[in-house]
């Protein structure tokens, strides 16, 4: 056609009508969470009154929630009650280890959200609408929530950039763990490696919840914290492994090049600084969970992104490291990305 | 497994992090539009930079907007360029004359969406927390903003309206259309009949806006206007037909029931009641998009709902109609409801 505007087969208004109200999925979403309707899933009969009364919730507010949650495949309905989807049984339910209810306190935060209703500002200016350095202002407290609810979205990846981080090392090792956060990473290779020796470094409220864990996990007594800015910070050493886990993608390449340098200094020579990033392919736009994580970056800081592997290889090589590899991680949407120190 | 909470192989904690963050979606297509982006891929080579400048935005900004686009298919890229997608071209691009982007005013009204900032209450006390009697508070200005913005989704179910509200009938017609809103439906009928003379119920603001799209339409002479409440106002009559279009699911089914008394009492014998509704299926979980707008009336109504078949044919039946009969619209999610008066 002349005007170039038919549509063509796969045309969808639905598409748009359902961007246009995904936020109804993140609220209601949240609003199960809030009422604790997933527990109440897995331990009754399923019935609106049980679970009205189980969540001290009306009944028509029950019934309504549970059927667009079946819509949006996190429930099941079966004769009229609502059972588990494979999904909600696994991640939902607290009952379960691998529940990651926790995560709508960190992602449903209002410093990270709100930045989302001016994304036309943001777009405009480039850079986000929160004040300073955005979400990486110093001690800001949205990493002290990070802390205590991302570490069940982050426990699967624990064990492969653990065994990555080790592989053919023995003997004493000295790690430093770098914006260590729950200090999963940290604890992992501790867990992996008797005789590693961990230093977690962050802001002081957030290493509470990381010795917190390192207690929990047994390796406290091979557990060190160091509180302050990782830019600032006196890192010591020489280390044998830095960890750097969804770190860099809050700052510009230069000052990733920066940090790496300092990285680089206070390594042995050969020894592993090992990032947990985000990493979309070449091309920007897949796999949709790295590439769509962009646009946190675009909301919530100055100047991060989601770094390609082109790209990120290139901070590390301008700072000094040699043989930067990637590995992506099998049970989730990052990627390990590895260079030695020459 | 004893627990019952092992995941089954379908389990994916990518739609549990989906859903929490699917108002980053809603976000993204609202900036998109805002920045009038659509237009500018529609007429431009589609590189950042054009983009930019076109857009009054950031290269950062329109980068990083655009790939998040490409990813949950709204855009396509290709060499580095955006360009449209089929979806887009056809429902984004404001030169295209089905374009729909202006929905995202009414569907991004504060009115509509800051109510889901509070589900969780709303699901305890099961109904909105918005005052009075939610959206549909009398001369409420929201109604308006429809009026003006959602004429655009609603046109494709217009045609198959009027032909069914028509079908058989010949002569001069007297057509009652409450809560009119942009006016489409009448206006079609009228069109489509020209031997048809329409009255147009709606807050008297409202119907400004079906006056001046009659006048576009050319059916001015044939089209009246009466402000008021579809609860109070004198309907006249007697008519052939009676519109109910988007307006039951408002309601709680007493209330329907009394409405649709009047409008009974308003017809001819044999004149036809004609709703447009989201009709979910019996198990009130499809099809996804009528089961899911309950939602949505759950969040700005006292009492409203997408009601199933079954329960509207039982409220026309308390009401005097017979021989009720549903019409899914192929065109759209909505479903075309009517009975005869007895």
């Amino acid at each position: 056609m002349s005007t170039g505007l038919s549509a063509a087969p796969t045309a969808s208004p639905t598409l748009v009508f359902g961007t246009l109200t995904a936020y109804q999925r993140t609220a209601a979403l949240r609003a199960a969470i809030d009422l604790d309707l997933f527990r109440a899933i897995g331990e009754g009969p399923g019935d609106v009154a049980y679970l009205a009364g189980r969540c001290a919730a009306s009944v028509r507010g029950i019934r309504i929630l549970c059927d667009y949650l079946t819509v949006i495949g996190l429930l099941n309905k079966e004769d009229g009650r609502y059972v588990h989807s494979a999904t909600s049984r696994a991640f939902l339910d607290p009952r379960s280890p691998a529940c990651i209810a926790s995560t709508a306190r960190f992602l449903g935060n209002p410093e990270m959200c709100e930045p989302f209703l001016r994304l036309t500002e943001i777009v405009r200016n480039g850079r986000s609408v929160l004040a300073g350095e955005g979400s990486v202002e110093p001690e800001n407290p949205v990493w002290v929530e990070f802390a205590h609810s991302m570490a069940p979205m982050m426990a699967p990846m624990a064990a492969p950039l653990g065994a990555i981080a080790l592989e053919g090392l023995s003997g004493p090792l000295r790690v430093l763990d770098i914006a260590a956060g729950h200090g999963l990473f940290g604890i992992e290779v501790a867990k992996q490696h008797p005789q590693a020796h961990v230093v977690a470094l962050d802001w002081a409220p957030v290493l509470e919840v990381a010795k917190s864990n390192a207690r929990a996990a047994g390796v406290l007594s091979r557990y060190e914290v160091l509180a302050g800015s990782a830019f600032e910070a006196e890192y010591g050493g020489p280390y044998d492994i830095v960890l750097l886990t969804n770190f860099l993608h809050h700052f510009d390449p230069p000052t990733c090049g920066s940090l790496l340098k300092k990285v680089n200094a206070s390594l042995k020579r050969g020894g592993r600084a090992v990032a947990l990033e985000f990493v979309p392919n070449e091309d920007r736009v897949s796999p949709p969970m790295a590439a769509a994580f962009s646009l946190v970056m675009l909301a919530s800081t100055v100047s991060g992104d989601a770094y390609t592997f082109h790209e990120l290889a290139s901070m590390y090589e301008g700072a000094g490291f040699e043989r930067v590899s990637a590995h992506p991680v099998p049970t989730g949407p990052h990627t390990i990305v590895m260079g030695l120190a020459a």
